[in-house]
């Protein structure tokens, strides 16, 4: 049970979808933030944008924001699952470029707090090849998720065990998008 | 200077003006929420909310946040910045009421991780009168400054340290709110 009356049924509307459904007001913002930051046209793939999500979320220990972003990413990347689980576990050792390898360092120091990202993890990135707007997206992902994160599990929303309904909200964000949840129609984020 | 080119004189765009003109597209979604969490009509007053941003990016070591919020909820509350730095020194002790108590300390848990908002707190905070929507809004407001102060402190945005900047920002939000900063206009959040 939510810490308040969400005004829906848990178990149809869990993790974000209820409180977006309660404050469709705060909803519209918190979507299109989503929507632009991990789907719009950009120099990084939506795949590891996701995957960025997924890692400062499960830093953060937000399951549920942890399961849903890393289907999203998966079904997005290459090597799917396999890979997600890799960089999660083992950011050192997993085989992905590295100049992702250096975004998601900026990304864990931004989890921590904003004052840890320093002039080396930007320096290892910009070596890596990374952009200006592809340095402020990272820092500005990890910014957000460390926002959903706390929004997520700060008002104790349920979090489904099931793995199938996280391969089912992919499925949905790659159909619709952040945008195409309505507060309307159950569990699109 | 910033970690990366903003694009800007930063001392004419310190702090979060900066990233918003370097990125407009991602600056809609985040000063519309800043408006409907900050000044949208509302049961608890703007005053008590900013003191609520301001809080947090105490906590959070968020310099030109802090400062930017303390300004801005010490021109809309009765006691201005004396109470303000009050609440930020010894939240127990200043002189606000309980319920306005309780909710500063639900955003204090939402602040260090979403999963440290017990029921305890949230019925200390139901006890004192708060409603759903209260309760929602400020586990939204410490969630959005633990995004808003990772996003100024991580991309190393400058810190103005005259305490007039800060007054000048208080007054230009009173007067134009959140939205009413554009891409092309200084300093406006």
């Amino acid at each position: 049970m939510a810490h308040i009356d969400l005004g829906v049924d848990e178990s149809l509307y869990p993790g974000i979808t209820g409180p977006l459904r309660f404050r469709p007001e705060t909803a519209g913002p918190l979507n299109r933030l989503a929507e632009i930051l991990l789907r719009a046209p950009h120099s990084l793939p939506p795949g590891e944008r996701e995957l960025i999500a997924a890692y400062v979320s499960g830093l953060n220990g937000c399951e549920f924001c942890c399961d849903s972003h890393s289907a999203i990413a998966a079904a997005q990347l290459e090597d799917g699952m396999a890979l997600v689980r890799e960089v999660l576990s083992d950011l050192d050792g997993a085989p992905i470029p590295g100049k992702l390898r250096a975004l998601l360092r900026i990304a864990a120091a931004v989890r921590e707090s904003g004052r840890k990202v320093t002039t080396v993890l930007v320096d290892e990135a910009r070596a890596e090849g990374a952009t200006d707007v592809e340095i402020h997206d990272t820092v500005l992902i990890a910014a957000a998720f460390s926002m959903y994160n706390r929004y997520v599990d700060g008002l104790g929303t349920l979090v489904p065990q099931d793995p199938p309904f996280y391969a089912e909200t992919a499925k949905r964000i790659l159909r619709n998008g952040y945008l195409g949840s309505t507060p309307s129609s159950p569990a699109d984020c």
